[in-house]
């Protein structure tokens, strides 16, 4: 596999910051979009399960529709693909089949053969609804995605703003995801950074390696 | 910013697995993890707080230690760096003011500059923690860590499995972690996957992209 070089990496990472203005008449060619939906979907989650479903906004009325359901932020209109990302509420039994289905459709395998696999997960998705954080649990798994897709955006020369703040249920309610069984958990708004967003420059703040990373 | 190719970035992605068999005879070069630990303290987190502390694991001896809290799994042991993700319980008010004095030092303004901040941090903890969901919101801001630690390895041609399967309790008391206020969440395991782990070589199964990703 080629790899690339560590200052590679890391200078896109310090590129990235939380954008807090783009840049709206620039967009993100359609290639590169692509790829980044692509990484999305090779994002790694607990069993394989991929409890997600990314909604990638475009539509400047929609767009302006969702702007008030998080709290007016600019970031919403103003960039390029505003990425939803819901997770499945409740998952149960029938998302465990669809992965089983695939797995077997994939992998050239009987689902039969998969009966072990499948009893495991359902075993483990039981017990968290019993204990009351099954929720909780896939919806961290959302958190691997977009840590995934900030740092791939970043790779790609893609600025990106995450963003915890909205309301949820008028996020839901506008895309009409109402019967679907997923909700929106967290959004990241991709796009590039407008010349005079003085946030660019600004030094980032991170505690010192020594008091984050302890080797033992 | 240098970016990278769409397919450096997608190629990287479709590599990396979940290790089953590491090669215990290969260590990832320190100028490597370096690069990789750099890379954790870069990453993004809801407002800046960075509520982790990264303990990274090489010694044999303390890996064998913890290999039973991971019911056994051979990975903890064979891997060359065990990282275990650990997050602030509570978060308060002490944190955001260490956040706000780095701030402050990092970018060279009065910590009274960032009063309007510093009360809006506290402000959304104070209702996070009022709301019952203050440790749920702290730990879904590690796994944005953990996706960016697998895909940054996965780049730097370094393999790694995700782990949740893991006692925290045995794990924080194996890594006195008791009196620090952290405790441990999701472990990643990194390395070199043995010539013959089988898990390498059969398809990756995901959903289709038109059944996971949706444009408006």
């Amino acid at each position: 596999m080629a790899s690339i070089a560590p200052d590679v990496l890391l200078s896109a990472l310090r590129w990235r910051y939380a954008v807090k203005r783009f840049d709206p008449a620039r967009t993100v060619p359609e290639e590169t979009w692509a790829a980044l939906e692509d990484a999305l979907v090779l994002t790694a989650s607990s069993t394989g399960l991929q409890p997600w479903r990314f909604v990638v906004v475009t539509n400047p009325a929609l767009k302006e529709q969702l702007r008030p359901a998080a709290y007016g932020q600019a970031q919403v209109a103003d960039c390029s693909h505003f990425l939803v990302m819901t997770v499945r509420r409740n998952l149960g039994e029938d998302h465990v089949d669809a992965h089983v289905s695939r797995m077997s459709e994939v992998r050239g395998i009987t689902v039969e053969s998969l009966g072990k696999f499948r009893a495991m997960v359902t075993g483990n998705l039981d017990r968290a609804r019993a204990e009351g954080r099954l929720d909780m649990w896939q919806t961290h798994q959302i958190y691997i995605a977009l840590g995934n897709f900030m740092t791939a955006a970043a790779l790609l020369g893609v600025d990106t703003c995450p963003m915890e703040g909205f309301n949820p249920d008028k996020v839901d309610e506008i895309l009409g995801l109402g019967d679907t069984g997923f909700g929106s958990v967290v959004c990241c708004a991709a796009g590039y950074r407008a010349p005079d967003d003085k946030y660019a420059t600004i030094p980032k703040v991170r505690f010192p390696k020594e008091s984050l990373v302890e080797r033992r």
